[in-house]
């Protein structure tokens, strides 16, 4: 449990580097939804707000009054109870409220809940507001992603930050970790902040198996497109194999053949690839394929949360072999905060980590990620087992 | 054909006037395209720029240094002959080049025209001139209606100007004007500028027919959705009973029922329909089922260019029953301009007049309007013959 | 006006004709629908038995028994007044009722038609019965069609008769023919059958024009696709050519190329392509592209009407320049019947002629076929005209 | 191990089997495929003799001629490895080979195997001969189940067997079965023939857990629509209610509301619901939803195969909440048999079980079926855990 007073700043200073990330942005930048996945910055400078208003001030504060009725059918996302809200895929059809607008309701909403929690709240409340922290903490991350979904995909392709490196080499040998056999425990377990999916810890039987301390390489996956990886049916799930014909896929996502030479594009702008550097932007079908091609397979999220401690990660959210699902005892938050987790768990992957994107005090090793199997646009990577 | 002079006059003024249309947009409403019909106003800028700078200054201007090499990339809308393009579904993802930019460009486009000009031009370029001040009118109306369409798909209605007027009654009585049988001329003949697509003046014989002298008003639609009309299958054409199925279609285009009342969005904001003003933002479906449902039909081009004379008109572009077709001896112009019109000849219906949205200057009695029989977001109406 | 006994005659020879048809049909043939258009042979024989079952014997026989409840749901086809119905694109999936069942219903209900008209009938009567044989006489042509389709898409390629030739050579040269300027009256106007949509006869003024005495054939269309007709963008309407790149077409329906030498698939099987037959199975977008790129163009359907006298047809249905609209003063048949054609005029181009499938009786200059622009399961062709 | 001898009985008896199967249908009913998860009964019985011709008779056998060379290309299902196929989607459009013709083909092939394993033959090819006894029995139960989709999406609702019965109540009292905590062994272990995503015995740790004696009846289901159970967002995932409300579904598959009394479509026609017996043709998404209603949730696939032994099972495919995923130490086989399994475990959800229309000697515990979530038209059910 946090303090009032450290969890005040925790708020102050999580609301302040949200509009960091945004600091580098064009006012057209954050307006644009390139694909369905990809929400406008706007809108989620929106969202994080409105979470705030929706969930603490309306219901519990006496003297708040609404920035503005229409913006919960605009900021909401998808809580069902709360009511009607804007398709997703047409976030990016809304030119108001203009993004003056909204940082003047994030500025208005930051302020009152200031103010609110100047005096003592309840726990729950606390707990709420500790909520819409790491809430808004995940929407930097998407942030980061979805600011390079729509500079990437623009044909002038524009720089975001020359400072902003996402891809460093890790340094070490590759070597296969050996781990027992055994039973071992899953699951978050400290009084420190979690999501309802990491709860109920418990155990589970693992047989031995080697686990990989380093990241699939640029170089690596190189060497499987040249090896004609995407080519060979063998390598593929039969909906991988279907997804990529379907959508010509033959390299990772934001990577461009110059003249023979391989370029990917970056938050600092177009540059050669680094060969010695985690590979990124690649779908599960993908790093799946890879695995086979190499006799090799992912890693459980039960296998990497056990070995996690012995290798670096961070850097990339690594695809695990895991689908999501309830732990056992899984129980859902009650009322819309619910919603958050438990309705998403059937057809997506785990992934495990934290990625060049990811907030800091916003990875621990049993926090779990979760996409859809073709999804790219993350910070996404892979380490082998077998 | 217009002396050099006054053509340049008419060329500023008209460039000057585009951005009068634009001036009470926020800088985010330039951006986005909420349908693939609508194209963002920043678009409309940068393209009808790119039109003088890739037919006349690129070609036959020997000074003249590129904007911006992308920009034809980006700006390019379906000239297959002058190369690659952005697909038109994508020009609501592009947030650069930036608003300002787009401003520069035109600002640099305009400049270059201005000197080149100073001195006398073959008459080709003259004419040249003169089909990209008119190229840019037509996008002049487009700009208007996409910006409705923009602004009145938010949920937060905002009002683009008070002062635009859309809905004015005609105020005199319905009368049936009767035309005889026999020959007419069609198309344009004159000097002045026109389309290829009016060229090719012609006779057609003409049965005698009735038309009427006025629109079709908000009321009269109205009653036909009180008697079931878009209910009754026996109104429509099969192909229209889909669409209105598919679409769960209505009323026109912008009408709200607010708790009994009927409203719709104009640019003037959310406002009260008024019974006595002419209909619009109807498709041809539905101008085709009110007219069966009348026991009338709509008027062919040719018997609204014959009976053009003897009724107000220009308020709304009016559905006319033809297809739209190559008059005889049609003939495409030569190179890219050719793709102007030629290529659009199948499957679209033929509307003739114009609207509050079109410019001065931009409208004859010859002028040929096309469009999709389902497509409503222009301020279309339609007239009864029989 | 035909007699009655001679009209039953001619019903009892059409009825027995659509079943010569089937005669070369495994009953597995009568059951597939391998595209929306084509209909299987099955729902081809209760429909039209249905029909005369539908508009003659359930409202206008005292005695008559239905067959079978549920089949005027499994065999209407798109009369919104009689009632629901199956889905079109859902015949191809019932195997109920079996071949040998509709074979029995065929039987009832034209023994049933025989008695009732043994006694004389109303006028109306009579004139129901003659379009319920025209309209089988249609039918007769779909199913030849539609069992060319169902052969041809059969990675087998079945024969369906080896005495059916599709590919008849027009033996005369190639000849302009001059048509003077003028008003011609176009449509029908005897006494004998014709559909709705020909009536209304009116005059129309026509520009001189030449037009080809002869059809377009194999080789040239060949010649077409030699000299890159697909890929040259400036030969094709705008949807036209996202037609065939969407579709991947480079040749018309039913060519393989097989190791080098072009084959079509006709009911006598696979065999070399006649050079010297007029091409067959092209879709309207086809015809004009060809047209465009020999510098002539497509003859309206008034064009086609007034000049038919002077040239040889009825092998190819002819695609005409004309979009399918009602003649001045159409008006649809009342009830059911008028469902007929008028809902059908728009987006729809006219074809005029005949073809190798059309049923003897069934042809007239006045008579106008319409289909989608991009069709190409009927036996269509064109000529050229300037 | 089996002995030839027996095997061969097995076989023998199997191909029998399939053929006695298919007694009740029309030849019509042989051929159509209303949705893409259904085959052509026709299409099975290809299939089934296909695969025995291309994995044992055309590699191992020298006598052997095939029958028809194109039948490689119309029967095989996804074997990637094999060659080109006819595209899923394409087989209910094939009218050739006839019935007729697919019934020699099985005689043939089956007459080729009879007098190739008269003589001894080496392990791995009666391990083949096994394999494809197995998958013609998988095929024997997705016989049933297509058929009965395919005539009970027929508006005349076929009776396939007044025989038939699929619903039987399981007469003993619900109740909960206490498992304790513990390390169970999951996986095939023993000699006899299982497929490869059986094997590989292992490990899991299991938390205790209820589970329930008894499969959720159709009564039970009834309550749960009746309180709104299809409209409370709260019961369901996401994407199983974007599927709900895109299907417009409110009741499991082939139920039937006739003057307010609840029916279903089953192979001996339609006929009132049974309340006692378990409800079938429900999605695993309608499996969850119930759960979530009741407070309750699915066994995992481990849990049901730690249970199975203390409750009866064996009518009802049942849905676990347990991903498709390979066990450790999962080797898919080699060659074309590799296609197998593997390449579908990636957003499908295990079944265990067994149900009405699997044949005899074709269940056991440690079996895993696994389907897409929205599946319905296998006889699928389910228990409850907690």
């Amino acid at each position: 449990m946090i303090l009032t007073d450290s969890l005040l700043d925790f708020f102050i200073e999580t609301r302040d580097y949200t509009e960091t990330i945004c600091k580098p942005l064009e006012t057209e930048d954050y307006v644009v939804q390139p694909i369905v996945d990809v929400s406008p910055p706007k809108w989620h400078l929106g969202h994080t707000t409105w979470f705030f208003e929706e969930f603490i001030l309306k219901p519990h504060s006496k003297e708040y009054q609404l920035y503005n009725e229409d913006f919960a059918f605009v900021f909401n996302s998808y809580y069902e109870s709360v009511g009607k809200r804007v398709v997703r895929s047409n976030r990016g059809n809304l030119s108001r409220p203009s993004v003056k607008k909204v940082y003047e309701y994030r500025a208005y909403v930051t302020r009152a809940i200031n103010e609110m929690f100047q005096e003592p709240q309840e726990k729950f409340l606390n707990d709420l507001l500790e909520i819409g922290i790491h809430h808004e903490k995940q929407h930097q991350e998407l942030l980061v992603t979805d600011i390079k979904y729509i500079l990437g995909n623009n044909p002038l392709l524009p720089v975001y930050s020359k400072d902003f490196l996402e891809h460093e080499p890790e340094n070490h040998l590759q070597e296969w970790l050996t781990m027992e056999e055994g039973i071992h425990p899953i699951g978050h377990s400290t009084d420190s902040f979690s999501y309802d999916n990491e709860l109920g810890r418990h155990q589970v039987f693992l047989q031995s198996y080697l686990i990989s301390n380093k990241l699939v390489t640029n170089g690596e996956f190189l060497e499987f497109i040249y090896h004609g990886g995407y080519e060979n049916f063998e390598n593929w799930h039969s909906e991988g194999l279907d997804w990529i014909k379907t959508n010509n896929i033959s390299s990772p996502l934001y990577w461009h053949l110059v003249d023979g030479n391989w370029f990917h594009y970056t938050l600092q702008g177009l540059i050669p690839i680094d060969m010695a550097a985690p590979v990124t932007h690649i779908s599960y079908y993908e790093a799946y394929a890879y695995a086979q091609w190499k006799g090799c397979r992912l890693p459980t999220e039960f296998e990497w949360e056990t070995a996690q401690n012995f290798f670096p990660w961070g850097k990339r959210w690594e695809w695990t072999e895991s689908a999501y699902l309830p732990y056992p005892n899984y129980q859902k938050a009650p009322g819309a905060l619910g919603e958050y987790n438990g309705k998403f768990m059937v057809n997506q992957k785990v992934l495990r980590g934290a990625s060049v994107a990811t907030p800091s005090n916003h990875s621990r090793p049993t926090y779990r990620n979760f996409f859809q199997p073709p999804l790219r646009w993350q910070f996404t990577g892979f380490r082998l087992a077998k």
